[in-house]
């Protein structure tokens, strides 16, 4: 029996609401959002102690191979779940469950997000690490982020306490408007759900049979296909008619057990430029700005200037409040905190215009 | 007797509120801030009907001699009146009056700013003839515009009215504050002073001979060195020792009897950023903006792209209110419209920390 553990990273999203940084062929995972490196390739560092880089997956889009690889230099193509179409994230944490299942059926592997920030790295490594031991005894598991405040941007996971560091998961609530959840925050068993999973490979492969027999058959195939040697033609036809389904309301939602270990290590899902601005290092009067900026009366302002070449260039703010900028070699963003959503609006009437080569 | 008209356009100005499209070198006559052309293009086309292009005369300093003769190709550069220094309005017009008055004593003098919008170009016409008029009538005569609201970063000028269109001038009034703007307003005998003066050459000659003989002397001095043909090389060791004192205080306050036209033309002195964005043509958002540019949930803003050269750029806007963007190629200000003053402290930064290159 095998005691490996593997990785998938989840590295396909779009993250349109971190244009101008974020653009199609340079999303969210490959941005430095937070400390200077690209949060894909701190998610991968951060794991390698766990798994080793030769037991790490990443799962991206075609058009994102190349920049994937150039990020993470340890990893061989081989290593990459490209995935022909975007299909939600069970096809795709099923499908790696699938290939990890080819040669360790009873290897733990972990699905975790690309994209999140992480402030205490060893209560993040424990934690993970009795997960994976949880995995490991056959029940599938999962993080449950311990709640700072009534947050109504994520879905949680209501469990019950055993008396151990593994709790057992009850179910997966969709988000709350803000009396839920403050009373779910008042309850002290409901955490976020950070879309993170631990499970055998062959322990997926089964769950995947029963809640999502479409699904199953497709990857069945691949693994046919991958047996004559032929993955990548197979996948190519069977890949995006997968059904499109996220593995919270495929799977986990449907799963008689289910465990969850309570996680407290600085979470942040950086799911704006609110949120980025927010984990920035700030001067006196709140403002988080390059050395090079001039702030006059000004506060609570985060200025990120990504763009190349040399030269003087400055960027001043005089009388504002609230704003946070960001700068590119082709587009210049001025959104109020209050609005960073709104930034994939900015993105919309972009395409809508026919702007692709900003997007 | 000469019934000639000269004009004298003061364009030594700075500008530093509007940078960053102000600098030391392309200060703020020089810019478009309102219509397509330089501000002092206008001025100098709006009094070409009164006196003709040789007669005009600009007022300014070596560094922006060549600027000048390059948004006004129709002078020659013996019509610069190229100050070593900048002592203030009464040498700047003290020693116009004495270059018109060695060959033109009788001519009238009309000195105006040339950094002003104005709307109403006929009226404005019909008003600077009727203080002609005045002038050459051996009164030195001002214009007065018609305050339109209790305005306190003006000064004033209270008249009284004659039953003609030429008032009788009796005061200069410091920036008031606001109670005592709102009682000038009401009184309807209460001016903003827009610096515009008119004289024949030999009143404003007598005038400084008897207010600022410290002032008539140098300048007697100067006609003496020209007479000779050296009066370059007379100017740099004497203007920059001559008094530095505005005309309104060391000429017009002393006047025993001064006249002044009420003018109605659409003024404005586009103080700052605040006063160019409110001249600028509004979307229905109440936004100003290039037509490249995407403004998500955004209103009164204002965005003035100087940046050269081609290839797509884009500025974004998102649920920002009442912002005044500005960008050029090497430095982007982003302000709030009510604190359009404060630009100054954005240029005394940057001088302070010894970035000249972008001031």
């Amino acid at each position: 029996m095998s005691d490996t553990t593997h990785a998938v990273i989840m590295a396909g999203g779009a993250g349109t609401r971190f244009w101008p940084a974020s653009r199609r062929l340079r999303p969210k995972q490959l941005l430095p959002l937070a400390g200077d490196e690209a949060l894909l390739r701190q998610a991968v560092s951060r794991v390698l102690p766990l798994c080793g880089s030769k037991r790490v997956w990443i799962a991206t889009g075609a058009h994102l191979a190349d920049a994937t690889l150039a990020a993470l230099p340890e990893l061989g193509r081989e290593q990459l779940l490209v995935e022909p179409a975007a299909r939600n994230t069970a096809p795709c944490i099923a499908w790696a469950a699938h290939v990890v299942a080819r040669t360790e059926p009873d290897a733990v592997v972990m699905a975790l997000p690309s994209d999140h920030h992480i402030a205490d790295l060893s209560g993040y490594r424990a934690t993970l690490e009795a997960a994976v031991a949880s995995a490991r005894r056959g029940v599938i598991t999962t993080i449950g982020i311990k709640p700072s405040h009534p947050e109504t941007g994520y879905g949680y996971i209501e469990a019950a306490p055993t008396g151990e560091q593994v709790w057992r998961a009850r179910r997966f609530v969709e988000k709350p408007d803000r009396a839920r959840a403050e009373e779910f925050l008042a309850a002290g068993t409901f955490f976020w759900n950070a879309g993170m999973f631990f499970f055998r490979a062959k322990d997926m492969v089964a769950a995947v049979a029963e809640h999502l027999p479409e699904l199953a058959r497709g990857l069945c195939e691949l693994d046919d296909a991958a047996r004559r040697g032929g993955e990548a033609e197979a996948l190519a036809s069977i890949f995006p008619k997968l059904p499109s389904v996220s593995i919270d309301v495929g799977v986990m939602e449907r799963m008689p057990e289910l465990a969850m270990v309570p996680g407290d290590f600085g979470w942040n899902d950086l799911g704006s430029w609110l949120t980025v601005s927010e984990l920035a290092a700030k001067d006196p009067a709140s403002n988080s700005a390059p050395a090079s900026a001039v702030l006059v009366k000004s506060s609570g302002n985060h200025v990120t200037d990504l763009r190349s070449g040399g030269g003087k260039r400055v960027i001043a703010l005089c009388g504002v409040r609230d704003l946070v900028v960001v700068e590119t070699d082709d587009a210049l963003l001025i959104v109020h905190r209050d609005e960073a959503q709104a930034v994939r609006e900015v993105v919309e009437a972009l395409v809508g215009r026919g702007d692709r080569d900003l997007t």
